[in-house]
């Protein structure tokens, strides 16, 4: 194994994803550090929106390999760690390298810009992934440039592009995902087939979507709820996929607080909404292929059930794979399209 | 994410399990070397028995990162590293960390003894992840403690001892791996299923397995030749699991050179056998469900095919997940149960 620059980015982008689905309306994004002796002092990644950006998260775990100063571990707010860093870093990161898969944000938004912290603390050299196309908070890049800083780019650009396509997709229109959970034979049906670990990272990412897309007969069948009351977030709105408008209104997801759910036959209202999880199995696969940019397939390792995905024939690229304490986390994009933009 | 001794040894594991099954009869071992400044100075797997053992893979890249001395590159038989290290070093390695899932092994044999090498190299701390059982190589620790080297064992001993399992029961009696490939929605029929890469890594295995067990339907209906031609390597011997001992002689695998079939409606001849690789689908699956240690499954990313597995309810546990090119390669076993053994 060669340990080289793309060595770094990988291990960035592999902590970045394990977040994928989460970090709304900000992107998916990781970051390494290394010494001046190519020592990895931190390894990081964005993980929700209002909290610490992904450089920040590196630069406080690193400057506390550096320094043993503990007193930044008590520190969460990402202002308060700019803040703690720039009065007290005394040119500890002046031959570091950071590595991060999106260029440093340029805009102050609710945190500071990553692009100026990254100056003032005199790092010797920033290696990005992938350009930030999003205007108000691209100009990184130039930020960094312009305060002496080394500057190299595009290292892992198409994976770390990929990593980012659905922020992307956001700023410029919506970012649709058909999520679904399955065991290793492909069995759909029979109960519960995800962990409860697998679950709460559902949840979590129904919390910041705005719309769950359904279809009627598993609505019908399932009787769910569809909130995400496993990680304590808030419910989004609901699309139920159907042509007959009829419902027992006494099926749990029509009872949820502060939603609004819609029933149709087409997919117009997705117009509206900007992060789009659709959940289901073979026949809202074959619906929804037209719209649907990323896969996101929670695999657990069993064997069991009877109905599975059927009657399709589907090419789909590996974005990226984890494992979690049971199950294979599996990101994919219909092969040979770079998702649906 | 914490880098620690644990973060090193995890970076060992993955890259030993991706020479899972190609290693017979060796142990897949895996190795980091970070140099004084904790700088990641190799990652390097053992590959294939008669090559370098991990270790001496490693300790060729970390000194060629460490003293830029280009000459070592060229040498690739493990006598001539060794040989190349002790006389070159000077040093270099004094305040070096060696990181290696399995103890480093004491016996000289197809190579000379890693754990003498490490102590003549005067490396400064060794890092174990599970010790060495076999009783003709062990003794690696003491070696090393004695010479006054630091030690440390049981980093991740659970989990590198996972990835030895298979040398162990090679040692100790047989290892039995089921392998199969299928599509994401479970299907095992109708055509090619993996990559032209997963097929190339089937037949390296094939290589070094002196048993394959097959199905007599699969046989017959697909008539295969079940060799290593992909991978340039020797074909395994053939157990036909078949009730009738009626079958086409013309069918490609009975003219295989040097090579021994056995039909049978039994699994008696196992016990003639050390690495036994079992291909198959359900009904193979059920039927050897008491005689496999590890379950490989190569997993292809697409939606297709109408067969898969029924009428079976098994948990099973993923010990490792790699993709390559375009598949996922799955080693598992059955939950809550260390192997067969």
């Amino acid at each position: 194994m060669v340990i080289d620059f793309k060595f770094y980015m990988r291990l960035a982008l592999d902590e970045a994803w394990k977040y994928q689905g989460l970090t709304y309306p900000n992107p998916a994004v990781g970051c390494v550090i290394i010494s001046e002796h190519n020592e990895i002092l931190a390894l990081e990644a964005h993980k929700y929106a209002g909290g610490p950006h992904a450089e920040v998260e590196a630069l406080k775990s690193a400057y506390f390999k550096l320094t043993a100063d503990n007193k930044i571990l008590e520190i969460n707010s990402s202002s308060q760690i700019h803040t703690y860093l720039l009065k007290n870093h005394n040119n500890c990161f002046k031959n570091a390298t950071i590595f991060t898969t999106l260029e440093p944000c340029a805009h102050v938004g609710k945190t500071p810009s990553c692009a100026a912290l990254i100056s003032m603390l005199k790092i010797k050299r920033v290696v990005v992934g992938f350009d930030d196309l999003n205007i108000e908070a691209s100009g990184g890049a130039e930020i960094i440039s312009q305060a002496g800083v080394e500057l190299k780019r595009d290292i892992l650009a198409k994976e770390c592009g990929e990593l980012t396509l659905p922020f992307n997709m956001w700023k410029k229109d919506r970012f649709v995902f058909f999520k679904w959970a399955q065991r290793l034979n492909g069995t759909t049906d029979n109960g519960v087939i995800s962990s409860e670990k697998s679950r709460r990272v559902v949840h979590a990412m129904r919390d910041v979507c705005d719309l769950l897309v359904i279809g009627g007969n598993t609505v019908r069948v399932d009787r769910p709820t569809l909130d995400a009351r496993l990680s304590g977030g808030r419910a989004p709105d609901i699309l139920i996929l159907s042509k007959s408008k009829v419902f027992d209104q006494n099926i749990p997801l029509f009872s949820v607080k502060d939603r609004k759910v819609t029933i149709s036959d087409n997919f117009s209202i997705l117009d509206n909404y900007k992060n789009i999880m659709i959940e289901g199995a073979d026949e809202m696969f074959r619906l929804t292929k037209g719209i649907v940019d990323y896969y996101l397939c929670f695999l657990s390792p069993n064997i069991g059930g009877s109905s599975s995905f059927r009657a399709i024939d589907e090419k789909l690229e590996i974005l990226n794979i984890q494992k979690d304490e049971q199950d294979i986390i599996m990101w994919m994009k219909q092969a040979n399209n770079r998702g649906n933009s």
